[in-house]
């Protein structure tokens, strides 16, 4: 399927104080596919593997960014960012702005982290732009030696809601006001699925993203979401209990009600009602969040997006030399078919992405594993490592206190 | 996941007239996973690979089927119906009586008939009873020698239907009328996904079902729907043609206007629309058919059912054994990957299904393949068979006149 490569349609854009900076300077143009290595530049990115001291210095540093360091912020970055950078710097205080450079900042450590584990494995960068307004950065590193397919994905995009978007959001208890059917609305996130190879690697998620509405009389709603969630083949309690603690720390810097809340929020969410199982041993999951601050809640999220490096990565190193047997790579494939069925069937952020016109679909469906397996009827052995997992599926229990 | 082997319970049934077959006597006991062998007594079923001319005798005697013959009907059958027999036989008037007859006939029917293609595979079939109301007969062949996955399955189930159920058909147009939200319903189908191993044979998918709901004030609704549709993974115009010719000479026998209504209907429903491909080559679908009358539909269903065998087999006979490179396997796995996306987002029995509390989820997503596969942003070079068949499916055509 061909790429949407169109420049942005200025004339299409609507006329709102949402996403100012993407109206006021003619877009990028777009380069198609770019090797990862030309936007390099001279970018200097910490050791992320066991770096948990780096990746706090680095978090303050960005969150006090100011205009003279949005040059060098960008510089390490895989792609140009959605808006112009000169509209970053003009409006650096605005949290659209700190989002934005956020979200590319996250994809760049996270890839370059994957890319140093995959033994010198590269990301395909796509950079693209929606003929409705915004665009984004795709990264696709699909075949290496560790990772069967791992996607990272940043989306800028504005424009007007759908019908079916604006039903949906308002199914979940949003007041929304619409004049003439529309709603102009600003949304961006960066959003990764990273599936490996070896069936003792788990799968990781994690999105976060930052939405804006301008309602008929003006006025704005914003808020949060996001989370983190990890997914094995087989249960291994030190890797869940590694997981869960370093997104509890992420998340206790901010406030101690956070993880419990989210933790719960996540189990609840990635649940596949049909089959009466989670996703996987969860994480932390959040949405709609406006409250207590604006300036709070970026910070929270820059935590938890900071967070995700080293939650995930000492795992994929520990366990991508295990050996395993066909029939291991056989329940992989079991448990990627339910993957698929969770993203296709209830997936937030796949459905308001399918529902949203001219969005890029082969980055929504990025999430999808490379291959996946549908057997009728399976059903594990009691007492065997795959009634185990699925115990704890049907089941979740708090892995840190 | 442990199949649903509880015993109808009684109490929990509508009392009303629909489906009062199942009512007035105790469900037969569920039996498990019953060898398709042991069910089979003494069945005499006609060779169907080319037997136009048998299956039309055997559609002219089953649309007269009296008292007697049930018995004589009942033992070709994969397993025993769902309804007692002593019921059917007592309400052999009743369209869903011969409409259950119908469905599990043609179950048998093309089970042996992909038994004898796939040179002595067996079907694995699975009885099973809904704790709310009714059950259904499950019959799986995985990884034969031709088929990857082939499931036909016959559910008859009662109850009320689900508040999402509901507002579905509501969104669809149907005018109901609900008493304290509920609603007793019955439905009844034969569903089937026959998935091969040899990407030039192509996945068919077929269903006919019956729908009866009785609203608050005693009124009866009810209608019919179906289709059987094809899948390649490459083009073959011969094959399109006889399969296209097959189902018009079924629809021909009834109305001159079904065929192209019905051709269009299917072009239109097996869309993908995220992706702006129709799911294969298309064939025929409706539903919510009420008119002209429940005898006429009945019959216009009864042969589109009979027609499924003499569509398919010689398509699957011809090229069984053809040879084929791992590039082939490989575009039949994206292609395959399609296929899940149209079931789990789109289908309407899917969703149907993955709404109405107590479904068989295993039955339901029978029609996923064993393995898909998901490459990010694959784009087939241009003037390829993969871009031909791409071609086709962004644009469908007439087949037949």
């Amino acid at each position: 399927m061909a790429m949407r490569m169109s420049r942005a349609v200025r004339g299409k854009l609507p006329l709102s104080s949402i996403c100012v900076r993407s109206l006021h300077t003619p877009a990028v143009r777009s380069r198609g596919k770019v090797a990862s290595s030309v936007l390099l530049g001279a970018a200097a990115v910490a050791g992320l593997a066991a770096g948990f001291s780096q990746s706090r210095r680095a978090e303050m540093a960005s969150s006090v960014a100011g205009k003279d360091e949005v040059d060098e912020r960008c510089q390490t970055f895989m792609a140009a960012p959605i808006t112009p950078i000169q509209n970053l710097k003009e409006n650096i205080r605005d949290t659209g702005s700190r989002m934005e450079l956020l979200i590319m900042e996250t994809q760049a450590e996270v890839c370059r982290a994957l890319e140093r584990a995959d033994q010198g494995a590269k990301f395909t960068v796509d950079r693209w732009e929606r003929a409705e307004g915004g665009g984004g950065v795709s990264c696709v590193l699909q075949d290496g030696k560790v990772f069967e397919k791992a996607g990272v994905n940043v989306s800028v995009v504005h424009g007007y809601l759908s019908e079916e978007s604006i039903q949906q959001m308002k199914s979940r208890g949003k007041n929304l006001k619409v004049k003439d059917g529309k709603l102009p609305f600003c949304a961006m996130g960066v959003s990764s699925v990273i599936h490996p190879k070896n069936p003792h690697v788990p799968t990781i998620h994690f999105n976060y993203r930052y939405f804006e509405i301008e309602e008929a009389d003006g006025t704005k709603q914003w808020w949060f979401g996001g989370g983190t969630d990890l997914t094995p083949t087989y249960l291994n309690q030190e890797d869940v209990v590694h997981f869960h603690q370093t997104l509890k720390e992420a998340c206790d810097k901010h406030s101690p009600a956070f993880y419990p809340k989210f933790k719960k929020w996540c189990d609840d969410y990635f649940f596949i009602k049909h089959r009466g199982e989670r996703r996987g041993v969860g994480g932390i999951f959040f949405d709609d969040l406006d409250s207590p601050s604006k300036e709070e809640l970026f910070q929270f999220v820059q935590s938890c997006a900071k967070a995700v490096v080293p939650c995930y990565i000492p795992i994929v190193m520990k366990h991508k030399n295990d050996a395993f047997t066909p029939e291991e790579k056989q329940w992989q494939q079991l448990r990627r078919g339910r993957y698929v069925e969770f993203n296709l069937v209830y997936d937030r952020g796949t459905k308001f992405g399918l529902a949203t016109p001219g969005s890029r679909i082969e980055s929504i469906l990025m999430s999808l594993p490379l291959t996946a397996r549908w057997e009728y009827n399976h059903v594990p052995p009691p007492k065997s490592r795959e009634a185990e997992i699925l115990k704890i599926l049907k089941d979740p229990k708090d892995w840190v206190h």
